[in-house]
């Protein structure tokens, strides 16, 4: 079964990669194989356990859809995936394997590393609207331009200005989240109720070396204290937010009567099924609804906060799908005004046209100045 | 692609096919069929066209992923598709196909029938749910067992009026989904305006031909007037939440300490992959976690109701996500509430025990016929 | 204190005045004097108590912030009540008073009292706003003017269709609203646990007086099923959205570059600090406002659905004030909308001036036959 | 008119005189008149002008309610005040007065003055949580308890472990919070359309002036760059989230059946208005309805984030109701969850008596240090 026609259209090929089922399985037996190995350097398992255990996991096959069919039954992954292996495995190796571990411990890193590999794509497309809407906005900051204040003309601006201010709230949100996702996005490790027991005291250091393999900050177990996973979800709903800002603002300037701004002509984008002369604004479109979706999808994740004891019911489940979703549509909205922002087709004459029908003068106070304060440095 | 280790857990299997790639493409597929027949039925375009567009329909092989790439491109479903058609056809079939329509004609018709199909397999879920409730319901009507409100022991209820309380929400919840659907997933055929131009004034018998022939309410357009949707999604999410109201009485009587009721026993279900002798909620964990998501889903389609004149931008393109999105996680809670209803463990013993130590009497007051003025009268 | 500088630009005098303390404690001491009155009509409390109950729920002088404070600590409004009352009462009457009743009874039959008398005065709003645009719809319904769909040029339609389609969506809205009040705004009398306890098998008896003469439909308790809740909010909000919806076009069509519509003049409405030039479209403000919080408002009030067992702890006591607030959003609302379509200032040459610029000719399709199709027909 | 049946049960009075009719006006006068100094100092007005108007915004009397109707009608408070404002003052002040702002900096000004007010009377509960949570946490860290995971009983833990978490999930949200506000609670002061125009090129020089004078970081405006303001709404209902985290654990330590913990007794808090034997967790109440509604009311934040061009049409109006109700329930929850943390009465020998039934042990890993490392160190 594939899901792409309903998927597809609000993200990109790479974010869906990131939450494909190979990259989940392959998660989950990295945590699996790494922890073998951590715990066979503390002495808690023997070496050649963890051997057994990383060449199977490097090179077991399994079919995601029945194990998810078995997953959707076990009300997680980690119990049929644990019992697959144990069966392939010799039966001291099987004792080792997942020591000290419990499925929510497989779950959380499964979506902490997913979450860091989907920031880094989003980073970079984050990057290239920076980089291109800094050379808009100092390219057009002394243009006077009708400003529009309640969607009525009200005084001029520096058309640059409006530039910079995309640009401001997209950077302020990219750092935002930036930080979220450092301080949230790191290894959970505490076994059955949170305690680490089991592992003769030596919890702290196999959490040491987990977090080192994985590639992951070290921290104490978080299974049940969630604030970190919902505030990435809160700093991915703003950065999607101040595309939707960009977005809005672009096919507000492209209505026919406007027409200051318009998306870059692209094949195969903004035709329509019906009209062969129109040039919709698609790219704000994708942005646009991701604006509207995100909102809800952080409400979720706020509302599973209050989680039950040592682990929640309920609540840290939905969060996983929640988190990916956002991922998802980030992409979706950072990869389409990335393309927009490199290719946004201004036109002078328009600006200059409108400006002169609102008749309210072009003084542009100190909007170039405002520029400069809103944007980075120039680098030397 | 496939992405069932983050989605399956939550659903089930036959909703997943209810929104699978295919079974989108076969009802895109089957609007422009039936749209050319019904444009051949009123004289618009030739039989023959009509003929070659049915039979084209019928056979014609598409890569889902392919074509979803396509769609993410040009922001609809429709657009590649109806190229795609159009290649593949005589010219004057070419010219026929699609005629008045466009796409979001398409995508509304297709997001509606698999409204209808998802809401007629959760009905059926529904109605398991219902009869085993009833059931159980008139069965410890008379159970003297202690009642709770904030947490707190308060004083003695009908074991069963609990569970009757369970079913009229259930129930009411159900009714209101059934008339939502009926309103609302209803035939869009308006063409590129709404106006329903370019047809001769024959748009109106078009339209009857089309709904009857997809099995659909026939309706003036809508497609910027969403409250349909909006209700539907309403519904769908006080659904979830009625039945996360059982999961949450559910998991809070299987906790240890008081042990009224448990989840049925099923064979890969609620074991802990850490601790042999736990024996998990898993099924109250699918309808509480479906009852966190849900809001977030409603919210986000309630945003988009303020629509742009005569077809939104960015709007509706949430809703189609969102409404699967609700019928999968309803179709997950159903389907695990059903098992759960059908087989609920109920400790009679311990209700006694409880009740005892509470030493609040066992006065439970009009009880019995309260679980009579909830439930249906039995039939026969 | 006062808080209505931060409140009454959402809303109206008249649905402050709805949730106003006095409104609340007016509705509050019926409960307990109509409760009262229905317990010694069946012969459970003296009529001599009855009377002294009523005649002190009549007379009784309560400072509203001083209860609110002591309600604050309580948890509930119906403890430092009762116990006020019980203090000015003879004993037997201080003992007859509340009997059988909770505190959530006293709470929900307010709550549901002002959904009805705020319901009654939107319901006023939205039917000024049904007739204006029934009117305009027609009137210009065979006028041509450029159709736009994700904010560009699409093909012509009749101006009066795109507010056809505005009426069709707040009326559908409005009978939804209708609907889900008449099932949901209802008698709640249940007691501590919800069975009707120590009323001597009279309960149903007591409830059915008590609906009466409250005038509420009688109803089986429902204190921990709020479903009924949910689907009001609801209902609330898809009227919000679709006021949105008309608000958006307005304030799209109010554009300077645009010019077919714009709000009416109103004294003191539209200005600008800044500007003196500026006529903005603030009814369209409100009103779009108010669709952008509704949303969320619904979320919380959906997730408190799975309620704990006979009362639960948080969810309903979240749902007063969500309610509160989505009908003071909706009265604010629909109150600036009604001003806007009664006076909509509608400018032809503008219509005339932007479609001839589009140049995509001046077929409107069907359009004035759908406006009809959209419109209640014209009474007789 | 007064609302406090309604809104003083979920905070406190202290925070709702933050946003009381009386702060709000004093925090807009104070605006108009530190501006008024700025630009005198800047040589833009007279010093004369700058004398009268601050001498009348000490001294006028404004009637709220009078005031908030106008507000409703022109949309926005400044242009009521603005107006009655040059009535009061002679020509040349009259001039002089509001030069260069417009109605959004005053609203701005006041929301994030009030923001951070607000901030401070929460950050002081916060502390006082965290004092005492350290204690109980240390105290109990030793104690053998058994852990629930899924509201299942798991494997042992130190109860302080629990409450470690609890404090460190407080804790974790409070800095993002102090951070958060620190970033977006700044001067916004931009004119008509935020180009600072008609100040002569000195309107960097006001801003830097007028925010020392307002207490408030300087800043270039950001009127329609609301990321700031949805990252305080996002950290504000994460914090609300992390309390009621605890008093999720609270209100199930607290069950009958459970008996570990309970809230203080508090003398007029938890009763029942039926049953005179409850002790019902109504600080917890307070915290985990505070914990429903927050996330909605951060939904509709962050929907308005795609604000249209120099000064949105509903989004930011959206805000400031949002902004304030989200402070108002974390300052509800934070003082009911200071009140339960410094008198949490907790008993041990239920404790030991729900682990003992459990018969899993008495485990409690490396709770300990789990402890140590998730408090801050104790001050030398």
């Amino acid at each position: 079964m594939s899901h792409l026609l309903r998927t597809r259209p609000a993200t990109t090929d790479a974010m869906l990669a990131v939450f494909d089922d190979n990259a989940t399985l392959r998660h989950a037996l990295a945590f699996e194989e790494k922890l073998a190995r951590a715990e066979a350097a503390e002495g808690l398992i023997g070496a050649a356990d963890a051997d057994a255990i990383a060449s199977l996991c490097d090179s077991i096959d399994i079919d995601p859809a029945a194990l998810a069919a078995e997953a959707a039954l076990a009300g997680t992954l980690a119990i049929p995936l644990v019992a697959r292996l144990r069966k392939a495995l010799p039966e001291t190796a099987a004792k080792a394997l997942h020591k000290g571990a419990t499925s929510q411990d497989v779950a959380d890193v499964v979506l902490v590393r997913q979450i860091r590999e989907g920031h880094t794509l989003l980073a970079a497309d984050l990057a290239r609207i920076a980089t291109a809407l800094a050379i808009l906005a100092r390219r057009h900051g002394a243009t006077p331009a009708i400003g529009r204040t309640l969607l009525q003309d009200a005084l001029p601006i520096g058309f640059g200005l409006r530039i910079a201010h995309w640009q401001a709230g997209i950077a302020a949100a990219t750092e935002r989240l930036g930080r979220e996702v450092e301080a949230g996005a790191i290894l959970q490790f505490g076994g059955a109720a949170g305690t680490r027991a089991g592992l003769a005291d030596k919890g702290a250091g196999v959490a040491a070396r987990l977090a080192a393999a994985l590639g992951l900050p070290d921290a104490a177990p978080w299974q049940a204290r969630r604030g970190g996973m919902a505030g990435i979800a809160s700093a991915l709903a703003i950065v999607i937010g101040t595309l939707g800002k960009m977005a809005r603002d672009v096919s507000l300037l492209a209505q026919n009567s406007v027409g200051e701004a318009r998306e870059p002509a692209v094949p195969g984008r903004g035709g329509s099924s019906a009209m062969a002369h129109k040039r919709n604004p698609t790219g704000c479109q994708i942005a646009l609804s991701a604006a509207l979706r995100a909102p809800g999808l952080v409400a979720g994740v706020l509302a599973g906060l209050p989680a039950e004891e040592e682990r929640g019911l309920g609540g840290w489940q939905a969060e996983g799908p929640a988190l990916a979703e956002l991922l998802l549509l980030a992409a979706g909205a950072a990869e389409a005004m990335a393309t927009v922002a490199e290719g946004l087709d201004i036109d002078e004459a328009a600006i200059a046209r409108n400006l002169a029908a609102a008749a309210l003068g072009s003084d542009i106070g100190e909007s170039e100045a405002l520029v400069e304060t809103l944007l980075p440095a120039p680098r030397g």
